[in-house]
């Protein structure tokens, strides 16, 4: 892999990011997923700022692709629902806005990305794990990656704009199985469901993804900038206006006693489920 | 399953439907297709006006989800025209506009209705027997259904808003060979193409979908709403148009002399196709 | 084949189109692109005019639908884009206005088409070839075809509405390794992401699909066209909008000395690609 593995800038990310790790290659900028988190790579707030200024920068540079992926044997697990844990309603109201303020911030920052965006997606993707997929552009897979939004067990609502991309790409009926019900997909379920692009055996996932990669930065900049416009632009105002639906409705079932009991029970077993 | 089979409800419901089977259960109510039309499971005007009913009034009791399915070997073998056959025009004229009236309403109240919808198909969908499933949340089929729209035969346009989910969920060109040349589905295709969420075996159908929907009805009642809310709420002016129009298109047609002529030849072999 | 193969109309139109054969059969007109040009069924301007008067003409007359295909072993190579190849900056501005707007009005006719069209993908389709195909409505294919956007070897950006048809038909995954990564689809493929209707043995596309073009046209033409009305029509302002940006953005790339530099070489070896 062409890195620069000691530059300057190099560098500078090992010191400014913490759950991430961010390589600048040759026409693309390499996005890892490498949280701290009890559970492998949640998604916490610090997590999400991270990213989110990840891809600020990369949007700034001269790489023409962003590549996502996990760590491990782990996608991303989900959100980090761990500072919800507050003991006065008032605390628990104020780590509630500030998650979904966070979140938010984070989708928008997906849905007006202008570059080209491929995932690798080496593990389970859970939760907003799996609902960012449609808010990128190509999705490699896996054959050990499973997809769920585990909505119902925690008594959440749709997050990442599930609740728009997952209808339209896999039809109501197989959204609401998974929304409702928490159907997991497997791989292969995945893609031939079009949320995924394609499918490879685990141990050769990077290899196969990587050359794929290189090979799209080599196409000219203009075009991929005013493909990726004239494929996505119709969709931004109608994301960016769930997105912030999505966001308000999480930020008022975070501080209610519903959730409160069932994201409780859910948490405690968290580990072991996924 | 927990029903509540002798409760004052049930009895009244006994009185209130003849064309289908209501039962009030721990979280849910079923609703089944039961219909007195010769043709298995046809809706005439009286079983779109029970059904209309029983959905408003499960929107009104504690009910979490709908749970729907037919009876026998049918799940619904689509509108029964036998109320057109009238001898002056000015009776087939007035038909016209009760059925078309009446089954606007009925759609409008599945695309209204905030609760889960699930649906087990437990045998052939026919017209809009395969219209309403993308108005519901959930499809489960049995391996024995198939789906078709007999349009071609019929000389009858699209119902049930089929004209914009058909299309939005399977493409135009599956959903062109379904509407302008009456390819039938079978139920594997049909979860392949989004319309179905999971297939079974016919034996086992209801014994795997009951205690799914149990499953839901665990969670919290305003996670359900929400979702749901999230999720349909951008479709529904859409389909409210979409039905007005398809209704409009439909009252015109079924007073003109081609489909008087198809649709007749369409019902006298009717039965036997199905 | 219930042609009139020798009607005055029939002669008026072997003098009329050089680049295709349209034939007037009882109840459709059949299009067969069968183009002068060195690459097989490649689209120059003089074949996107002819195309254009023959859905016009069809529009005009009694034909219920609209049967396309190609020829050979090739459906359609996609634009020819040789007209670009001018020594002089001006020349090749002029010759770029001029294929993007013969191009948008080709589409516009088919986005406005108000018949049923039929296609025979008799072998592979590439760029506008593949890109018109959700502009129509039941897509027959052969075994052997193929479907390719060759956007990222070519510098260019979509055309023909693909931009929104191709993610809204199969996801912006699948879409998404199609137009940024070159991905070709196999008919099978093709068929399981909404792309196509049905893949036949190559032998016998033309048999399986004669017939059923038949039976279509059986139905009342009032029926087809309403249902068409019904189906599209929410869809083509959308598309009429997306065809004038796309249009805008190729004549803009394809002045760009990017463009032609990689084109030329795509060009040199074009034969031998597809």
């Amino acid at each position: 892999m062409a890195c620069l593995r000691k530059s300057v800038r190099q560098i500078e990310n090992l010191y400014k990011y913490k759950e991430i790790v961010v390589k600048k290659c040759k026409g693309y900028t390499q996005i890892r997923l490498f949280t701290t988190t009890p559970l492998r790579n949640a998604l916490s707030i610090k997590a999400l700022k991270e990213l989110t200024a990840a891809f600020n920068s990369a949007n700034k540079d001269d790489s023409k692709v962003v590549f996502l992926s996990g760590s491990g044997s782990m996608f991303c697990s989900g959100l980090d629902l761990q500072c919800l844990r507050k003991h006065s309603i008032e605390e628990r109201r104020k780590a509630a806005r500030h998650l979904a303020s966070t979140l938010r911030t984070f989708v928008d920052t997906l849905i007006n990305f202008p570059k080209v965006i491929v995932v690798a997606v080496n593990g389970p993707a859970v939760g907003i794990g799996a609902a960012i997929l449609p808010l990128c552009d190509i999705v490699y897979a896996s054959d050990k990656a499973w997809f769920h939004f585990p909505y119902s067990s925690l008594g959440q609502t749709p997050e990442g704009c599930a609740s728009l991309t997952i209808p339209e790409i896999m039809g109501q009926a197989w959204a609401g199985e998974m929304l409702y019900a928490g159907r997991k997909l497997t791989a292969l379920e995945a893609c031939s469901s079009g949320l995924v692009s394609h499918v490879f055996w685990p141990t050769s996932l990077m290899q196969e993804v990587t050359p794929r990669v290189q090979k799209i930065v080599e196409g000219s900049a203009k075009m991929l900038l005013t493909s990726k416009a004239l494929i996505r632009s119709q969709l931004k105002p109608k994301l960016e206006y769930v997105n912030e639906r999505e966001c308000s409705s999480l930020e008022e079932i975070w501080v209610s006693p519903d959730f409160y009991r069932q994201a409780k029970i859910f948490l405690e077993r968290g580990t072991a489920d996924l």
